[in-house]
C-alpha cells in the first residue's frame, strides 16, 4: 500500500505519549524538538498526568486539539491503549519507538500485526514499531528520539533513510562531520505498517531533497520498492544505497535467522541498474556520493571532468583512480591551452589533471584565470578544484583566504558545475563552515578517494538519466496451450519479433527431401517430439546433410534411432533446417526470480559463461538500448566486435533480438518460468535463435 | 649505492645553513626541532654572521664543532660554496631544499649533477635537493622543513617516506588525526643521492619502525629498490605503497614530462607480490594499513578474524566487505557457543561476525565474557571490537567509560591480538588519546570501510610472510652458441628439467619413417631450419601422419613446399614428434623488462589470455610455491582442475615445470631478451613444451 505521510513527516503539532522524567526516550524526543528549532504545539501524554520534562502533562490525547502525529514511547503492553486514544483523538500518525515485537521472534510478531492492523483499521498510520523516528531539518520538526545533537545545516538536501536504528545515527554524525546538509533522517524500525518504500515516496515528492541516501538490509515488497525506485528515477532524483546481506556469510546467517530467502545480489544489482539506483559499499561513501548528486545533479556525460590542484601527487592519484571508475579526463582543446599560457607563463603542456604548481601561492588569480578557461573548453562539464578548508582560525592563512577567494570567483567564472575537494577524509569544522559560506563555496568534498568514488558515480547515474526508463511491462497475452517444445516455442517466437532460424516440419521421408531442397545446402535433421527433451541422447539430431539421398536416409535413421529408444514417444515429425556455420553464440536466458519477478540474462556461449560467470542480468522489461548496455559490460564483448577477423556482430539488430525475447517473456505472464534462448547464434548481421527451451510454472 | 645514514637521521648536533628571518625555510627547520623536542646543540649558519630567528649566527660550519647533519635553505647559486663549507668542517650528512634543479628541467639538472657529484667525491651525503627533509619521532630530531606542527605520539611505529614534498606534510596530518604514531616523515625530493631504497634500509634497521609507508611517484633503482624491499621482508618488516602513476592517463603524462617509460603496472605488481609489499589506493589506506600493519605485526593465516559489535549492522557491513577482501569469520566452536551462552542467556545461534546487542549497553561485562570465549576459539587468530573513543568529555558517558573498560579487559583476556575499530572515519583527538591510554587499548582504527581492507591486507601479508622468498638468482651460464630454434631449445630446456615432447630430427625420408615407428602411434612433422620462423607458412608443418607411406610422403612433401617456398633456406632436416590428443594450453613466457629484469608470465591459451589477458606475472626467479600461487590466481584455473570431465592437472609437476622455464631462463643470462613456451600443455599428469621460442638481446 502507498500511504500519504504529508501528515507524519510535517506535523504542525506533535504529542509525546509516554513522556515521563523516567523514560529516556521521551527526554530526547523532547530535545530534539527544541535542537531542531520546532515552533508549532507540544503536547505530552502521560496516563496519570505527572508533569514529565519540566511540562505539565495531559493523560489522552483527546484532551488536545489538532494533534497531527505523536511519538509513542509507552511500554509494549500500553501500545493497544494508546493506539485506541490516538484513534478516539483522530490521531492519524505517529512513529513507535516501543520495542519487543517482530525483532523478538514469531510471539512477538504475532503481537505486532495484532496491534497493527488493529491501528490500520483504526485509520492510525505507523512508523515502527521499534523505530527511532525521524527528524526533518527542513520543517523543522522531529518525531523520533535519535541520541544526538545536530544543527540545521544550510540547504539541507539529503533524505536519509535506514533499516537500522544505530547506524541512522551513524550516519547522520558522520553527515554533520562532513557538511552533508540532510533535509530528514528516518530510521524504519520492524516496518509494521510504513515501510522503506513508503518513505522513498515520500522523500520522491519533498522538494527540498535532492538525493536520496538508503542503508538498507532487506527490502520487504520488492514491487513497492520498484514502484518507488521508478518514480525517483522518473522525477531524476538519485537514490544511493548501501544494502548489507550482499555476501555469502551474511546472507546465510540472515536466512537462519530468517528462514528467509535473502535474494541473489546479482539480481537486486539488476534491479538498481534498471532504475538507475547508485551502489556503494560504505557509510562514507554513501553520505558523500548522496551529497555530491544532491549538489550537482545530473551532468552532460559527454562532458569530461578535469582536476585543478597545486600539487601534482593529488593530480596522479586522482587521475589514477578516475580512470578505475571510469572518470574521463579529455585533454584540452587548443584554445584552452592558449588561454592558459597566458595565466601561467611555462604552462606549455597543461594536461588534465592541471598541476597549477606552487606559483599559484604566490598569484591566486592564477586558480580563477585557470578555472575560467578550463570551464570554457567544450570538453569539460565538471570540475574539481583540490582545496583544504582551514578547521580553525589557526589553521586559517592570508595565503589560504586568498586562494579560497579566488577559487570561490573562479566557480563563478567557469560557467560549469563544480566542487572544491579536500584531499583526505577530515572534518568540516564550524569553523569550515563559515568559511565555506564568507566565499560562497560550492560543494566541499573529499576524501580525494572518497571524492573520485563519488564523481564516478555521479557520470554514471548521468549517464543512466539520458536513458530511456524501462518501458512498463506489456500486458500478458493468452498463448496457445501447446505451446511446449523447440519448435512450437521458436515458432511462437517468431511472431514476437524473435527472429529463429527457419525450420521445416516433414512427417515423412519425402518431405524431409523436399524441405531439404527448398531449403538448400547442407541441413539438419532433428527429432520432433513433446516427450522427448534431450534429442541427441536418443539419436535424434543430424547434422550437416546434403543431398537427397543423405538427408532421407538421415530421416528413417532418426526415426528408427528414436523408435528404438523411447519406443512410447510420440513423434510428431522431423525438423528441417539449414546448418550454419560457426559464429559467435549467446546465450539469452529469462528467468523468475521470487523477489523481482522476470530477469534477463545474457552471456556468451562456452568458456566465458560457464567459467567466468560472464553474465549481464536486469529486471524485465528491457530495452533495445539496454540490452545493447548489457552486450557492452560482458567482459568477452570483443568476441562480438570482430575477434580474429570474424565479421563484427551487428549489435543493434542482436540488442533488438534481445530485447524481443525479453518482450515475449513478459507476455507469456505468470505462468512463465524460465525462457533459454541457447544458442543466440550471431554472425554479423544474422542473427538467430537456434534452440530455445520454454518452462512453465505448473506442470503441464 | 647503499648508504650508512645513521649519522644523517640521528644527529645529535644539527645546523641550519641559510639561516636568516627572511628565509621561511629556516624559520620552519628551527621551530620544528623545538616542536619535536630536540635536546642537542643547534647552530645556525648565516654568510654575514647576522643574527636570526632570535639567535646568534656564524659564517660557517668550521666555527662550530662536531655537527652531524645540517639543514640546506641558501639559494641555488650559494649550493656549491655552502657544500665545500660542510666538507671543510667535516659535516658529511645534510638534507637540501633548495630546489631550481632537475625539477626543473634539463639544465637544472646537469646543476644538480655537478654539485651533488662534488658533494659525493667531498664524502658529503645529502638528501634532496628540492627536499623538505625530514623529522625522526623517536630520537626527537628533526632536520627539515615540513610546515606543520605535529606533536610526538605515543609508541612511534611507523616511518614514512614520500617522493612529494606536499603529499608527506598531507600524510602526517592524516596520520596525526587517525592517531598513527610515526617514527619518521622523510621527504625524498630530487633524490640526487640518496633516493627511495637508501631511506627503506635505514627505516628497515631502525628498531622502533615496525612498518614502512611509502608513497612513491618513480623507482629510480629498480635493483636497489628490490634489494631494500627483499631486506624488508627478511626482517619481517611490512612495507605499504600508495605509488601513483599506475593509469594510462598518468603513465602518459609523465613520459611526455620526463621522456622515460613508466614502467608497467602488471610489472611492478610482480615485484611486489615477490617481495610482500602492501599495495594501497589511498592515502588514507596507506596510513591506516601502515598502522594495523606495525601495531599486530604478523597473524596466524590459519586463523581467522572475529568482531564483535553492539550493532548488528556494523557486522553486516564487515562481513560483506570482509569476504570481498578474502578475510575469513570461521564459524564458532562448540565449546565457544556453550561459552558464549553462559555470557548471554539468548545466544544459541550466536555467529561469526557476532552482534553482542544492546544488552551490552547495561551489562558491559559482556564485552570481556564475549572476547575471552572468542578468543579462545582456536579457529579465531585476530579480535575486531567496534567501540567508539569519545572525541571529547562532552561526548563520553558513564556507559561509554564502562564498556571501553570492560574491552580492554577483554583484550587481556583473549589471548590473541586484536584492535578497537570505529564505525566511520574520524578523527581521534587528544581527549580520545587520554581515553586510549587510560584504559590501555591495543590498536585503535577505523572506519570499518579502512579498517577490513587493512585486515584483508594484514591477513595476506602474513600469508606471504610464512611463505619462503625468492631464492637469489642464479648465476649465468655459459650457453651454446647454436641455441636459437625450436629444436634446439627444447633439447636444451629438457636439459634444465623442463619436460618436453620427444622430437626426433629426419634428415632423409628413411629417417623419417624410423622415427615415425619408433614413436609409434600418428606424428606430426616439422621443417627444421634456421632461417624460418614461421613453419606453416611454408607449407613446413604437417600433422596426424600414421604408417610408412603416409610418414615418407610427407616428408617429401614438406621439403617441396619448404624448397619452393624459400628457396634459400637452409634445411637441417624434419622434426618428428608424437601427435598429442587436446589438453588443455598454457603459454609460459619470460620477457625481460628494462626496469626489474625478467618477469615470468603464465596465461591459459585461447580465449582467456587473448581476450581477457588472463595472465599472472612475477619477477624471477620464481619457486614451485610461486608458479602454483600463479596458476591459482589465473581466472580460469578451474580449465585445470578437471574441468567438463577432463582429467584434473597435476598442480605440483606443473608448478615444477614453470618454476623450471624460470630458472632456464635466469640462466640463459643477461643475452636473453625472451623465451615463450606457447603451448606447455597439460593433460592430467602429462605435461609437456610442445614448442619454444627464444629470442636474443642482440641479433646472432
Amino acid at each position: 500500500m502507498s500511504h500519504d505521510l504529508d501528515l507524519l513527516f510535517r506535523p504542525r503539532s506533535v504529542a509525546i505519549i509516554g513522556a515521563s522524567d523516567k523514560n529516556p526516550w521521551t527526554r530526547i524526543a523532547a530535545r530534539t524538538l527544541q535542537d531542531v528549532g520546532f515552533a508549532g504545539p507540544l503536547h505530552l501524554v502521560n496516563r496519570r498526568g505527572t508533569p514529565a520534562l519540566g511540562l505539565e502533562t495531559i493523560t489522552s490525547c483527546a484532551e488536545a486539539e489538532g494533534i497531527d502525529a505523536a511519538f509513542i514511547a509507552v511500554p509494549a503492553v500500553a501500545l493497544g491503549d494508546a493506539i485506541e486514544d490516538m484513534a478516539a483523538a483522530g490521531v492519524r500518525y505517529g512513529a513507535v519507538v516501543t520495542s519487543g515485537f517482530a525483532e523478538t521472534g514469531g510471539e512477538g510478531a504475532a503481537e505486532q500485526a495484532r496491534l497493527f492492523d488493529r491501528a490500520r483499521a483504526l485509520g492510525v498510520t505507523l512508523l515502527g514499531p521499534n523505530s527511532l523516528g525521524f527528524t526533518n531539518f527542513v520543517d523543522r520538526v522531529s518525531v523520533g528520539a535519535m541520541p544526538l545533537k545536530l544543527p540545521v545545516l544550510e540547504r539541507p538536501r539529503v533524505g536519509l533513510v535506514s533499516q537500522s536504528g544505530a547506524t541512522t545515527v551513524l550516519i547522520a554524525q558522520l553527515a554533520h562531520q562532513q557538511n552533508v546538509a540532510l533535509s530528514h533522517m528516518v530510521a524504519m524500525g520492524n516496518e509494521a505498517v510504513i515501510d522503506l518504500a513508503d518513505v522513498i515516496r515520500f522523500l520522491v515528492e519533498d522538494e527540498a531533497t535532492k538525493a536520496i541516501a538508503v542503508f538498507a538490509e532487506s527490502i520487504r515488497r520488492p514491487d513497492a520498492f520498484a514502484a518507488a525506485a521508478r518514480a525517483a528515477a522518473e522525477a531524476r532524483k538519485p537514490i544511493v544505497m548501501l544494502k548489507v546481506g550482499t555476501g555469502e556469510l551474511t546472507a546465510t546467517v540472515a536466512q537462519a535467522h530468517t528462514g528467509a530467502l535473502v535474494g541473489d545480489d546479482k539480481v537486486f544489482q539488476a534491479v538498481c541498474d534498471a532504475y538507475n539506483i547508485v551502489r556503494v559499499g560504505s557509510l562514507e561513501d554513501l553520505a558523500i556520493t548522496a551529497d555530491m548528486l544532491a549538489a550537482i545533479g545530473p551532468v552532460d556525460p559527454a562532458r569530461g571532468f578535469s582536476l585543478i590542484s597545486i600539487s601534482g601527487g593529488a593530480c596522479e592519484i586522482v587521475a589514477d583512480r578516475g580512470e578505475e571508475v571510469g572518470i574521463e579526463f579529455p585533454p584540452f582543446g587548443t584554445e584552452t591551452l592558449a588561454k592558459l599560457s597566458g595565466v601561467i607563463a611555462d604552462f606549455g603542456a597543461a594536461h588534465n589533471p592541471i598541476d597549477i604548481t606552487g606559483a599559484s601561492m604566490s598569484r591566486p588569480a592564477i586558480y580563477s584565470g585557470v578555472m575560467e578557461a578550463v570551464g570554457a573548453d567544450p570538453a569539460i562539464g565538471l570540475i574539481g578544484v583540490i582545496q583544504e578548508i582551514p578547521a580553525s582560525e589557526a589553521a586559517a592563512s592570508p595565503m589560504s583566504e586568498a586562494a579560497l577567494s579566488e577559487v570561490a570567483r573562479g566557480f563563478g567564472l567557469a560557467g560549469v558545475p563544480g566542487m572544491v575537494i579536500q584531499q583526505v577524509l577530515k572534518p568540516i569544522t564550524d569553523h569550515g563552515r563559515a568559511v565555506i559560506a564568507r566565499h560562497g563555496l560550492p560543494l566541499v568534498t573529499g576524501g580525494m578517494d572518497h571524492a573520485v568514488r563519488a564523481i564516478g558515480h555521479l557520470y554514471q547515474w548521468s549517464r543512466r538519466v539520458a536513458q530511456t526508463l524501462p518501458r512498463p511491462v506489456p500486458a500478458a497475452l493468452e498463448v496457445p496451450p501447446e505451446l511446449v517444445g523447440e519448435h512450437a516455442t521458436l515458432a511462437w517466437l517468431a511472431t514476437r519479433g524473435v527472429p529463429v532460424i527457419p525450420q521445416k516440419v516433414a512427417r515423412s521421408r519425402a518431405e524431409a527431401v523436399a524441405a531439404a531442397a527448398a531449403i538448400g545446402g547442407a541441413v539438419a535433421l532433428k527429432i520432433l517430439s513433446p516427450d522427448i527433451q534431450h534429442k541427441t541422447e536418443v539419436g535424434g539430431v543430424l547434422l550437416g546433410l546434403e543431398g537427397e539421398a543423405a538427408v532421407g536416409d538421415g530421416f528413417d535413421r532418426i526415426i528408427a534411432n528414436v523408435k528404438r529408444a523411447r519406443s512410447a514417444a510420440a513423434i510428431d515429425g522431423i525438423l528441417v533446417s539449414p546448418m550454419r556455420r560457426a559464429g559467435t553464440e549467446l546465450i539469452v536466458g529469462v528467468a523468475r526470480d521470487e523477489a523481482w519477478g522476470l530477469v534477463l540474462a545474457v552471456g556468451l556461449g562456452g568458456v566465458l559463461v560457464e567459467l567466468l560467470q560472464d553474465t549481464q542480468l536486469r529486471v524485465l522489461p528491457v530495452s533495445p538500448a539496454e540490452a545493447r548496455d548489457m552486450v557492452g559490460r560482458l567482459k568477452g564483448a570483443k568476441l562480438l566486435m570482430g575477434y580474429r577477423g570474424a565479421p563484427a556482430a551487428d549489435l543493434d539488430r542482436l540488442a533488438e533480438a534481445i530485447a524481443a525475447i525479453g518482450e515475449a517473456a513478459l507476455v507469456l505472464g505468470d505462468r512463465l518460468d524460465a525462457l533459454e534462448i541457447n544458442p543466440l547464434r550471431v554472425d554479423g548481421a544474422e542473427i538467430e535463435a537456434l534452440d530455445a527451451l520454454l518452462v512453465w510454472r505448473h506442470a503441464g
